[in-house]
């Protein structure tokens, strides 16, 4: 009988070409494709939630399978963490209704964004956060935060080469806080990113905590809908896919 | 001029064969004086706090080390991350009384544990962790916890082959948290550690949240001084020196 699989995943994207199957790199969904196929003996398509870009980290990404098959989604579950690289767990295996599509049902999305700040890079987890010396001034950065909650056209931080329907996104949640004393998390809960959406935001965010322009210019930004006048893009290695909701 | 530097040491401890200076082999002080001897041309003897095991990590292990140069701890400090490996950074250099000796000097230690209590191994953060699937009983850990809080004989809680004149070892607090969930941090601050001796009262408070043992088992232990009755030693990557108190 065909079975539709969910699967919870967990990965450090730091060794891989991103989410996405691509020829001849190492790929997240490469790895978990090839993995089934050494389980079922069956070539499978794995549809994610979304493509996460080289580099980036997930605590929470979700995908579905199909699969005629008599494994148990525990002797999947089991079968690939054994087979995988020890940088992509599957955190949970469920059989689900034949109609869930990771991609298409999802609701919302939540990603984290951690900057070390503070005056000497990091020893520890150095690969888990985008390293910044300078002071960061966290009041500006807030109030900068508080444009982008709501429905707005996200243009303005859209990366290039991504053909989409709308660069409206409902962004349900955002905001910005210090932890341990030296990093900043910034989270964002959105029904949907742009390419590059979340890091072009942190990139433009920076130049608010290093008062190279205030809140209000940041404002600017996103309703100009112009892409050159925001900030660099962060870089991939301090950004985390935390969960989808469905 | 001869000028006493100290140092706050951050590290990964995970390719190192512990703090202390090795012939032919990697080790955090030996990595440090060697960058030392590049700046200054001179073979400098390098004194931490204490040593750490191979694979422990470090936020704040402290160091000085003597030297007649006209060098500012600022320049020591970015020369000596300039040419050191990633994996260990000097979060700070100053000069100090030419009187103040890391080792003698420290009047507390603080380590911490970090145990991994969920169902599946980390992808992330994999090599900061001891991961135990098998939930454990947070109540029954703490409870045993509070029996080594004060001065006590941790004769049962010592690793072999390290000769001590005691070890009575005052513990002036101890606890343990629960942390995004998934996470147990076991902290302990004491005036000394004896060798392993965080590893086995680690290894063996799992021994409580697994049930295998009581926590007044946990306390028979303790008075026992007798090792072959404590449990397992638990590995190095688990472990952090946080700080050191003068």
């Amino acid at each position: 009988m065909r079975k539709n699989f969910k699967l919870i995943i967990e990965y450090d994207g730091s060794s891989y070409h991103g989410w996405q199957r691509q020829k001849n790199r190492k790929t997240i969904q490469g790895e978990i494709e090839k993995a089934i196929m050494t389980i079922t003996g069956k070539k499978i398509a794995l549809t994610g939630s979304g493509r996460t870009d080289a580099g980036v980290h997930a605590f929470g990404q979700v995908a579905n399978f199909y699969c005629d098959t008599e494994i148990s989604p525990e002797v999947f579950q089991r079968g690939l963490n054994g087979l995988m690289p020890k940088d992509i767990i599957i955190k949970e295996c469920n059989t689900v209704d034949e109609k869930f599509h990771a991609r298409y049902d999802a609701k919302t999305k939540t990603y984290r964004y951690r900057i070390l700040n503070r005056t000497t890079p990091a020893a520890i987890c150095r690969q888990y956060a985008w390293f910044i010396k300078k002071k960061l001034d966290l009041d500006a950065m807030q109030s900068a935060i508080l444009h982008i909650i709501g429905t707005n056209d996200f243009k303005a931080f859209e990366g290039a080469g991504s053909p989409r329907s709308s660069t409206k996104r409902r962004v349900i949640n955002a905001g910005l806080q210090q932890k341990e004393k030296e990093y900043l998390i910034f989270e964002i809960e959105a029904d949907g990113f742009l390419r590059f959406m979340v890091r072009n935001i942190v990139g433009t965010l920076l130049d608010v905590g290093l008062c190279k322009i205030t809140p209000d210019d940041f404002k600017k930004i996103l309703l100009s809908k112009d892409r050159n006048l925001a900030g660099a893009t962060a870089p991939p290695h301090g950004l985390f896919l935390m969960n989808v909701k469905y």
